[in-house]
């Protein structure tokens, strides 16, 4: 359980980090979009390890396979099944690692929960899960896109205590990609890009924030109550490996101000459009989105796979000093980004289509 | 759409501001479980308006009657109907605003939506809804307090600026319920109930956080991927109004540390259970509980309601000055308490039944 | 679980035949419709006990309340929360029947899964549940026939071995409520009358079967695969309390057939609207309705309470003798006519807004 | 949407006839079930085209790999990727009947639906969906006989009219497998055969009846009112291509009889099991399991596709006379066998732990 995420553009995911393969089906995507593949293979290529020098060094093309759901390159309306093998076993490498509960890893409370769990590599857990996720949400960038002009841009806002002043009203992709870490403030992705190359060096890693925003996002949708948008964004968010925090708008920044200076006034307008003077709403009221800037940030806590020495215990209780040898990113942010633009895509693919079915006009 | 929440046991919520009334059916709840109504109405009692001098007059009794599902106080194990009826209508209260878009309120995105909206009071977006939640979430801590002796505290951390230092292993229920603002710091709480009282006095209002710990949650629930616990923890969370931010065990503070300071190492032990020499993972690893106490944050933003004049504008785009002059609270955090509690003790109780379906042993 | 029904249009039950009273939410319609409050009453007067000689006498007035969702009588797009009372309790009726287990009720099974049951009159499995599927069936089928004309009929075709020769595409409303067990051909309802009326007497009970059809249905409804539209309708329809078989278009019976006698020949048309020669596919061609009408047959056993002495056991497996002597339907059918419509209703209505929700146009 | 089923034990399919493959996941089955893989494979082979002269001529091996969620051959809780690649294309025998609107097939339903549809072969609507169906159901199988020794036998009860007599208590696997058409009565059987090669000669086809046996099912099992045991198995089945009718126990025949003779009387028992004198409910009271023998029928029609020419229209609504060459089975209900056993497997699964969930003990 727990593998289906979304309500009418439901994802349906797979695969452990070793085995025969990792996949999603997506059910509900509507028919005659025209897809770009080549779109979904490069999120993928932006998500894939042994990108940059600051990623670890394990070299996995993640080449997907449509398998249905296409005629052409034109959706059916059909489940599209997208797979994509996997290549680099190396289970050696985790060897050691296999009957140690790793700290801050799944293992053991995989083993907890299910008695069992997969001979190496974090399984379900492993980061490698989220190929399905980067797919799918290429797909749902594309619906958005092609439905209302929708953009969604994420980048690394933060990096340990280096954090960048960006504008998320200004940010483009190309700015994002300019460098190996995604952040789009240059001055800051090189002291970034040190501080991550020091940390790994040194066996240890490092976490921080990733920012996101979505210009041109459908008006009105998210629901009242449970289903609101931000409630969903952070489900999404927060279901990341490493994930800590979320926020929306003003965030935790914005409890630190009175109402006078936090509400968003709306201005006069001819259109039927809304627009307010600030945006500490994030583009959302009660759940629902005023077409405003979206705007969320995630906080990833430091990877735990580290060089260095750890006290832990094996699955009999015993204490363990543990020493990794396995090829591990010291900082996941860089390789996240495409991963934070997938959910927050699958999301609002998801109540896109929810606001038709309920309210198609 | 949007108004259920929860896949095992699965709340139904239902009613406006105005209207007949409120309420919630709870399908799922495990049969023969001994229900305190009491402890229901309790709960019902600290989140009602009224209940002190810094939160709203208004003042409703919020009684709750229970319609089905039960024999005498034992659950049957078919749908619990709860229902509060409305009875402080005072429509005319909110005349003024009625058709008035106040700011950073649902009154503009609801029109959006929907093409139309409640005549007055929020409609389905007024904190009244919140009566439904904490009426289930009162009996999902029952549950759980009889299936695990879990439980399951909140209390107020910050209001405005003021923190209060609080260790979330030691508070007690007593603590937290000694004063009227809810935080178990009583020197932090004074200090909040004037800044609380002086904000309203100037016809303004205030945010901040809630602190929440779980103990003796039980180990193993919560699912790999998509439902990991801190996710759904995090959706029902960030459904409650007024949430900007969310964050579990070292949240974004952690997110400055490095892998070797983060990680948790595990203690050897010769129980079955697991125990850890830090909480950075607030007592969730891989999405799953590992039996240590589960500690999350909320933040809130200062009420959107105020006393002070706005810009603002109408249905038809026209600029507007508000001044609202309805009994609002000045700030929500107290009353959010219960609502804080209930939503976690809803995400537990559905991870509880979806563990025990999966994995029975 | 499961008192919910629907995917967009859902509808959560709840209530026991005794306590305070029965229900339903709908979560999901679409906002701004029009309701004829009347005709909802209509339909529970319908479907209510001591309408006419040839049902149970208890008389229950089953007035509804609508506690929620409406601004007047339109749609606000939020939760519609209907309740009726339970009034007529009359407990003693039903006492000697409290530890016994009734054959071919569901007092045993009920124990056997839960390991409690309600006191007395069936709890969750009396036909009074129903009241809350006729209540939102009601709004499903206002909102059909505004959405496109869709017009649902169904009628008594068969009690006992009296079958009424019946033309589906011809059948009114009016011919079908001339009498009181809802046969819209007179003469074989006189001789069903009294057939019912033959067995009441007896202390018997009989069954039979009714046949419902959808004119004017929405066009590429119903999902390939798992969601086709006749097996949702087969699910709603095998849902209701008595019923042991489902059949759609020629159903059993064109199982006697070869293919070349039972495919449906397309006519050629200017429209684009599809038109078929034969209807031996009901409306319902892969799972998805062709725009012809939609044909199905229910089979419902005899009321499985009767007044004739029986041979049964009591809880603790002992024999017993019952005879019963509460006040029952010798025959369901007549009051079971709203309930089918109703679950068809229920079926288009969640899968017409499904359609909306994938392929808008 | 449409392409899942399940709430605990959920499949997602996916796959057209033609495009790289057709397969399904699995959410939710049990960690450390011992799964025969070889089982999978043989139910998968009791489905596949070309296995006898009575089917379509198509030779597909229909391979199944196993992409994820097993340790061995145990299960690890997490989802179970199964696909089966397609191997026999030959797109060229579909080429006519690619703009025709086909008689009672899909193709004019999915065209209005969606739009677009696959080039040819059926596209989601072929039979070949159903290999995800029986692998997937071949798990749930093997599932419920380790948990409850639950065994699912079906077979053919009737072609055409050739109805053979079998007692379903006594049924073994064996017999049904010792002839082409699966039915355990080897004169009726030889008539079934020699009817189906008549009807193939003529370029016609047939249906039938499958019935299907569940013994030792798990007790308790079921939900009230929606989600009745007899309601979901009444979707599994009538979601299969070509279905027209469900029964359980008695069924339409069953409605012919009186109360009096219809109840099924409980027998005095010292064991905490229930047992009924007859068993017209068909295992069934109260949407709920009673432990006693699971009894149902699944009307198919004829086989759309025939060899005989036909009058339609293309996509245009022209006028056309259509004479398909693809090669067929002039009747269904062989291959289907293995269908209706997957379907009954995975609807009871999903109750095992549903009541697993809601009723731990």
């Amino acid at each position: 359980m727990g593998s289906s995420f979304g309500k009418l553009f439901t994802i349906s995911s797979f695969g452990e980090s070793h085995g025969g393969g990792v996949g999603v089906i997506i059910d509900g995507c509507p028919p005659r979009l025209e897809l770009d593949i080549n779109e979904i293979q490069n999120d993928l290529n932006r998500r894939r390890p042994g990108q940059s020098k600051i990623t670890t060094p394990r070299n996995e093309s993640d080449e997907v396979e449509i398998l249905s759901g296409l005629l052409g390159n034109k959706t059916l309306g059909t489940p599209i099944a997208m797979v994509v093998r996997n290549k680099d076993h190396r289970p050696k490498d985790y060897s050691e690692i296999k009957k140690t509960f790793r700290p801050s890893h799944a293992d053991a409370t995989y083993q907890k929960k299910y008695g069992i769990q997969a001979s190496s590599g974090g399984g379900r857990a492993s980061a490698r899960e989220t190929i399905g996720r980067v797919a799918a949400g290429s797909v749902a960038k594309q619906l958005l896109n092609k439905s209302a002009k929708t953009e969604i841009l994420a980048w690394v806002k933060r990096i340990h205590d280096i954090e960048a002043e960006i504008h998320p009203s200004e940010v483009t992709f190309d700015e994002i990609e300019k460098n190996i870490v995604r952040c789009p403030n240059q001055s800051a992705a090189d002291l970034m890009i040190q501080r991550v190359e020091a940390f790994g060096k040194e066996g240890d890693s490092c976490g921080g924030v990733i920012e996101c925003v979505v210009r041109n996002p459908p008006i009105g949708i998210g629901m009242p109550v449970f289903d609101k948008l931000e409630a969903d964004l952070a489900k999404a968010l927060m279901s990341l490996p490493a994930t800590k925090g979320f926020e929306v708008g003003s965030g935790f920044g914005g409890t630190y101000l009175k109402g006078s200076e936090h509400n968003d006034p709306f201005l006069p307008s001819d259109s039927n459009q809304l627009k307010t003077a600030t945006n500490n709403s994030g583009g959302i009221q009660g759940g629902i989105s005023n077409g405003e800037d979206i705007v969320l940030r995630v906080g990833f806590k430091p990877t735990a796979t580290i060089r260095k020495s750890q006290k832990t215990i094996d699955e009999d209780g015993n204490a363990i000093t543990l020493k990794a040898t396995g090829r591990h990113d010291p900082c996941v942010l860089p390789r996240a980004v495409p991963m934070v633009e997938a959910m927050v895509a699958l999301v609002l693919a998801d109540h896109l289509l929810r606001q038709r079915g309920q309210c198609p006009d």
